[in-house]
């Protein structure tokens, strides 16, 4: 085996999720979100400020018609800057010719077709589909003649295309109009929308680039970067991959673009020069094959090292690897959550400086922890190794899945892990974090980008290489591996079928039924780092075996007393090889109908603490069993949960109960954790002699941290006093 | 005895501090502060912004020049708003006819004067006053012949004077001039800066009042009620006091002024009305009466406050009186930190919410503990209780004296109770967190304030009645108390001469001293709440007595045997009677030469816990010794503070070890407390399983927090974990 292991996701066709977790989710995105989303970007939303999306969509339709119609007669406008957001004096009679909404409204559209496209996939509708065809006309027809599609410039005068790429996200529209179509076109077949996101980006081809009279710019919010590696895996068109690596081989190098643009920007307004530009905010403060820490706001870092990992794995470009590698240390090692979330600081949305994860003004937002999951992802594809699938999911059972409510109906931008309501009211230095999730947002990005994960989490659970077959999340699905068996001279495509069922999050047992002709396939099963261990049983062409993993490594036979770290070991029992490396367990075998792997890992109930250097964590502890993160709410353990504490002293992780409960809608399983609780003295005094804590035993009743806030308003809090 | 005890400061030229602690403080002030401020204020600072504050009432005073020359030919100018900070657009070429600086510029020359006037009393210094009385030309100079005195108005015209009360500080300055033109004739008998007062006095006295067609508004920024409560204790003139309380009376009733205001602005400036004021934000909400919670810009309720409890002495105002005992036990109680400082929020430098106390972003602003030290003393006049004297004590020895280096040359604004540079050089959430002292402000307050709260100290230690004189504070000093003896149908004037010898803040023995001709008069001594009681021994008339205050009550005679409570019990010793009543111990007595009062008050280190509800202080403990609160910086203990702690379950506040130490200039108390370090041991896991805490046995020693960060940047931390 070489060091390449190169895995792709597979094609969304080939599964199906019947898992029931990830298919309630699903059920939620395709019957409350995607209806809702629709309406909201029609503006049809009672109560919510409008979108403008389609309406913008339309108004430079109708420009392009009169365009046509007028010939040369036509008279384009000049460009007029209307702010980052544009609103209409009178919201009841906004100026029919005019742009509205914040500058990358057009990407509420790409957003939404694009979980529209995964939706179809798992649930055929037409009725939806049709909806989706429309939209695209309507968009399609905004398009200009040379590809460029971003209905702020097309409105309000294209003279000034593309001389702010550091604030006016016309690549971050490129980026998700690419995500959207390719997804929509991998749904349906139909092409009409790929084929503009093609043009557009052809446009952009043209645009920049390394040649003399190309612009050489990036963009200011990233996307492009990995839609465009997505595009090229679509159609194998070189140039947008090209492109891709492009924007990340100029992103940060001197002089910086952001500020000679800044400045030409001046110069055309006949303004003084005055710098504003940020570039660590942006991520380009550096080359990024330089780069070490995440700094800046914290989605567009994701975004970013998602590229690069992509251009990494595609270009074999090893400086770039080492950089992403450097980067996912610094982020899971110093700047992650215990939730998955990242972007400790509200200022700027943004990554603050190693170990300041502050829980109580955390900003912690659902975008970012999402693309920490598309970051994760393509690190996985680069290289399998457990951790990066230990983050992926962690981030999206925790953190991903906090943004929404448990009926799909609101949404958390912000995700803190410690909240008192009456501070977020009355402190403005909590005005960011909400206390109960909101029905729709001006800036809609997190509530379309849960859509488009959940819908398309499958793409998450496993990638495929030729002959392997990942597993990094385990969910129930159906779904189809090809393979090509047998020699160079004569290779033949088989397939394997495969039924997985999971009884995760809440139990460690998954089931692997295999359906094959002699199919040959290594199947690599990732070993939790939440689990003390796996157990696995199969049986490959009718003859059994089995293994385990432990903290010791690798052990085999019968009662695993042969310990052993010898990877690719033959078994005695059956004609599979098992080895374990980097996380994840391999079966090599060679599969036939009725074969089948059981795996089995243990899901203690586990106490963690941080890293002394996280000082807000300082003497307290978080409560973890699986994936899943808990957490004390108000609604189960009374006012003022600083006052609980757990006595690591005498607590082992063994006193800690589970209770399996709907009382949330969906069976789940929450925590009975043996504790105490200062009980109040009225001395009237504010500062006193300290004196011995006089506390109650109390049963701490701990749910997931994704289902917190479901209740109604009340405090909530990850981490508790040891 | 009924129920009132009012009291009064002594006339400061009858005071001498002659302590080595605050003679050192006060001589700071003079050799440093002073000379650097009138060279701020006069913009010969290098390196600083300048201030423009003799400078603008030079500009004025030109205006008044060429009014009276051209006569009826002059054109006042009419009134342009510049800002609530002017500045020159070629600060090299400021234009010499405009006004420059913040709205309440002028009061930098006012706060100078000030404390000009006190340090003359403590330290004659003909040159100083010289300076003074030609910048006291300067300012007269550019006074209005109806008596206005504030330049921002009249030099960008006086068109709209008054048209802003709530932002333009008029009234503010206004304040400011009176309180120093009051200390000024006080302390040289020269008159000419007192009579511009009162002219700008009565002219607001006219502007202002009750009758129709006067102005029915209030100060924005509070200070003008308890300058001019000062102008009327001064001079007895009755429409001070009288414009003192419409102030009060009005403010926060409905319809709400500012908003009124605001409202003919707009239609002045033909603007669509749009509510911008908080009326809370000015303690504006509700009639004074009624306020129970202290709100809104800390620096601005304790002046107004401070000018409620004067109203609520001299007019007898009961209701007045509820309202400062709510306000009291609620900045106490539940708003203010373990420092004495005041105001949690940096947004508007304000109040947050009961318990609401953070560390590390507090702002705790100099001037709102200076302020907190300025009402407590009107507390003390109003009704002397010990818990008056010990929240001033705690302010001034800790907040206040914090705001100033050790040098005297540098200045802090905010006053944290937990600092990592890191943070606040990384975290823009900290950004109002200075690191180091700055040398002056742009927005000079609290250097200034500080100021002249140092050289009036004595203000502070001593108050008086007509036949007792209170020490709330003690002190070196040398002072005079005068009383009438006799019965009613022959009275005659006495004198009592006393010298205090103290060893506070170290240890807790004072001494007085006293020369009299059998001068009756009752002397106070407040038992500080941080002693655990406090021995008297004394010898009245030749004949000894002693007594002891003890969480018991009252004992006395020399064994102490005798518990009691009694008030006024006769003692057999002497011809003193001894009474202790709401935390002092009066001692009524008839003095001669060579009788002496010796106080003992024990001082042991004490170690405090917060009321559970401080959420930011859970699970941690402060130490202080007697009115010293005490702090763990980086250069005594490394770095990671937050890594030490005590424990709590073995440490005993004796076990804690003083020593004496001149390494910060001044001999000061340090204190040697055992703890413990938590061993940093490398996971390279942010979040691991929870383990049993390795730590080291380690000699914490702290440092008085005024003393804190004298050397140099670094961490530090007034709260320890237990």
């Amino acid at each position: 085996m070489n060091g390449r292991e190169i895995s792709n996701p597979l094609d969304l066709k080939q599964i199906q999720v019947t898992d029931a977790f990830w298919h309630r989710e699903q059920e939620l995105v395709r019957t409350q979100v995607l209806p809702y989303q629709w309406d909201a970007l029609n503006d049809r939303v009672e109560g919510a400020a409008p979108s403008y999306c389609m309406r913008n969509f339309k108004v430079a339709g109708r420009m392009m018609r009169e365009k046509r119609d007028k010939g040369a007669a036509y008279v384009a406008p000049s460009y007029t800057f209307r702010g980052f957001e544009a609103l209409p004096e009178d919201p009841a009679n906004p100026d029919e010719d005019k742009f509205y909404g914040f500058v990358f409204q057009d990407t509420d559209f790409s957003k939404w077709i694009e979980a529209v496209g995964y939706s179809l996939l798992q649930h055929p509708d037409p009725e939806l589909e049709k909806t989706a065809d429309e939209a695209i006309d309507i968009v399609c027809a905004a398009q200009l003649e040379n590809g460029y599609l971003d209905t702020y410039y097309i409105i309000n005068g294209m003279d000034r295309a593309f001389t702010n790429l550091r604030d006016h996200h016309e690549l971050y529209c490129l980026g998700h109009l690419v995500e959207g179509a390719v997804a929509y076109y991998q749904a349906t077949g139909k092409d009409k929308l790929l084929r503009a996101a093609e043009r557009f980006a052809d446009y952009c081809c043209q645009v920049f680039g390394p040649e003399p009279g190309q612009c050489k710019g990036y963009p200011g919010h990233e996307i492009a970067e990995m839609a465009l590696v997505r595009l090229f895996e679509e159609d194998n068109q070189e140039r947008y991959l090209n492109l891709a690596k492009f924007f990340l081989d100029r992103r940060g190098t001197e002089p910086f673009y952001f500020e000679q643009e800044e400045q030409e920007r001046a110069a055309h307004d006949g303004q003084p020069y005055k710098k504003t530009t940020n570039n660590a905010y942006h991520q380009a403060h550096l080359p990024v094959r330089e780069q070490s820490e995440a700094v800046g706001h914290a989605v567009r870092a994701m975004y970013l090292y998602s590229g690069m990992a992509d251009v990494a794995r595609l270009c074999g470009d090893e400086a770039m690897e080492a950089a992403c590698d450097r980067l996912w240390d610094n982020v899971t090692r110093e700047k992650m959550y215990v939730t998955g979330g990242v972007g400790a600081t509200h200022m700027g949305e943004a990554f603050s400086f190693n170990y300041d994860l502050p829980n109580d003004t955390a900003y912690s937002e659902t975008c970012a922890a999402i693309g920490l999951v598309f970051w994760a992802r393509r690190m996985l594809q680069l290289k399998p190794r457990g951790k990066y699938g230990d983050v992926m999911e962690l981030a999206l059972y925790n953190t991903v899945l906090a943004g929404m409510a448990l009926d799909g109906k609101s949404f958390f931008y912000v995700n803190p892990l410690d909240v008192a309501p009456e501070a977020c009211h009355k402190d403005g230095r909590k005005g960011h974090v909400k206390t109960v999730r909101q029905k729709w947002f001006g800036c809609a990005c997190c509530p379309p980008n849960i859509a488009r994960l959940v819908s398309s989490v499958a793409a998450y659970a496993y990638t495929e290489s030729a002959d392997t077959l990942w597993f990094h999340l385990y969910m129930g699905s159906v779904l189809t591996k090809e393979v090509w068996a047998g020699d160079d001279s004569s290779r033949e495509k088989k397939t394997l079928d495969i039924k997985v069922e999971s009884q995760l999050p809440w139990e460690g047992k998954v089931k692997v039924l295999l359906r094959g002709d002699r199919t040959p396939c290594k199947l690599a099963f990732r070993v939790p780092g939440w689990s003390g261990g796996m157990k696995v049983s199969y049986r490959c062409c009718g003859r059994a075996g089995e293994a385990a993993v432990t903290g010791e490594g690798l052990a085999m036979g019968t009662d695993f007393a042969d310990q052993t770290d010898r990877a690719g070991e033959q078994t005695a029992l059956s004609q599979a090889a098992v080895s374990y490396r980097d996380g994840y367990l391999y079966i090599d075998g060679v599969w036939q109908d009725g074969d089948e792997v059981d795996l089995e890992m243990e899901m203690p109930v586990r106490i963690l603490e941080a890293d002394p250097r996280v000082r807000e964590d300082m003497g307290k502890v978080a409560i973890a069993r699986g994936p899943i993160v808990y957490c004390l709410e108000e609604r189960d353990n009374g006012k003022d949960l600083h006052l609980c504490r757990v006595d690591l002293q005498t607590l082992r992780p063994s006193d800690i109960r589970t209770e399996t409960t709907k009382e949330l809608g969906h069976p789940m399983t929450v925590l009975q954790v043996p504790g105490k609780r200062l009980l109040p003295e009225e001395s009237g005094e504010l500062y006193r002699q300290a004196r011995p804590a006089r506390e109650e035993d109390v049963t701490l009743r701990m749910v997931p941290y994704y289902a917190w806030n479901n209740r109604g308003e009340g405090e909530m809090s990850v981490w508790v006093r040891r």
